[in-house]
């Protein structure tokens, strides 16, 4: 069985842990002490060399980066009778997925996200800096969603679910989600996905 | 034909043109007049609302991630008979590429590229700050690759092509590559790729 070493405050944690359950894959969950700074202990380390969290463990691989474990979860544990295709072999839908990976992973984890642990954890960093990219994201992402239902290819994929946690928990970060309509309709598609699990501070 | 929209100074330009030396794919070159915002004027936004470069335009299909050019790239245009696979089906071995991909838009993008856009071009930012990350990063890919010849898998890949311009480069912002053994062999192995281009800054 899998192990997924994380945190339950973690919307990077949350992402790996949505798709799974939507994926219906069972794992073993082991919630990291990082208040001890477990995430920085030597032996998590060798897991991990970043030092952060989620790790996914399945047997010999271990994969360290949120977006990576979604590429994994995708192409190794979609059931062949599912009726979405998560990151799917065409270059061209592949390529369109992968750039909002890379949105979740630049953009949103350097605005949104570090808004978040500023405010809630007392994290250091300029936050009037962070809500202010935030706020710029959350408006392309809004006219994005204005013609589309999903951010890639107009097909939900693992696009959504890696950008989908820092979005709907932004209001913890000071940001206000009230003036962004097509974000909210978007959120509710994704709440309507069977197996749908939520974290805390979401609906 | 396909068009690429970037500038010649740009790391990020650079791994979508290196890739596609080494595939053999044709392409239109435009270079962006960047000192007069062509970037972010409206009809530029429209082709990538981040306002960066590079895209790629290959008839209706528009990238504007450079980490996404190469999964394109590698998905739409490797050979047939290709000695290598630049990121291939398998789900471990996309996830291991895939989360050096992140690396190269996150980690490497925010300490080495940063610094050297200080330096070199006068940008604002915590210079030091960078350098410093930069120097961690530095020490664990070259830790990395004390075992390893590539990133991933211990095979070239688009991980390889993803990370190498900004750490290549990174002695424009005042990082100092001698200590570093094992990067230095790496791009060795890089440079001696068929159909290898270099750009200015670069050997």
């Amino acid at each position: 069985m899998m192990d997924l070493y994380g945190h339950d405050i973690s919307g990077n944690t949350y992402k790996a842990k949505l798709l799974m359950s939507i994926l219906g894959v069972e794992y073993n969950y082991i919630q990291l002490d990082v208040m001890n700074k477990a995430h920085k202990k030597v032996d998590y380390l060798k897991l991990n060399p970043r030092g952060e969290f989620p790790v996914l463990v399945d047997g010999d691989e271990v994969i360290w980066d949120s977006q990576a474990i979604l590429i994994y979860l995708a192409r190794q544990y979609q059931p062949g009778n599912s009726q979405y295709d998560w990151y799917p072999d065409n270059a061209a839908e592949m390529a369109q997925i992968s750039q909002w990976l890379m949105v979740a992973n630049n953009e949103i984890f350097h605005s949104l996200a570090k808004a978040r642990v500023i405010v809630k954890l007392g994290f250091e960093g300029d936050l009037a800096a962070c809500q202010e990219k935030g706020q710029q994201l959350l408006q392309w992402l809004n006219e994005h969603l204005e013609d589309n239902d999903w951010l890639a290819n107009n097909k939900l994929s693992i696009a959504d679910i890696s950008c989908y946690p820092y979005v709907a928990l932004c209001e913890e970060g000071g940001l206000d989600l009230k003036p962004y309509e097509n974000i909210q309709q978007w959120f509710k598609r994704i709440a309507a996905i069977k197996n749908y699990v939520t974290m805390p501070g979401l609906f």
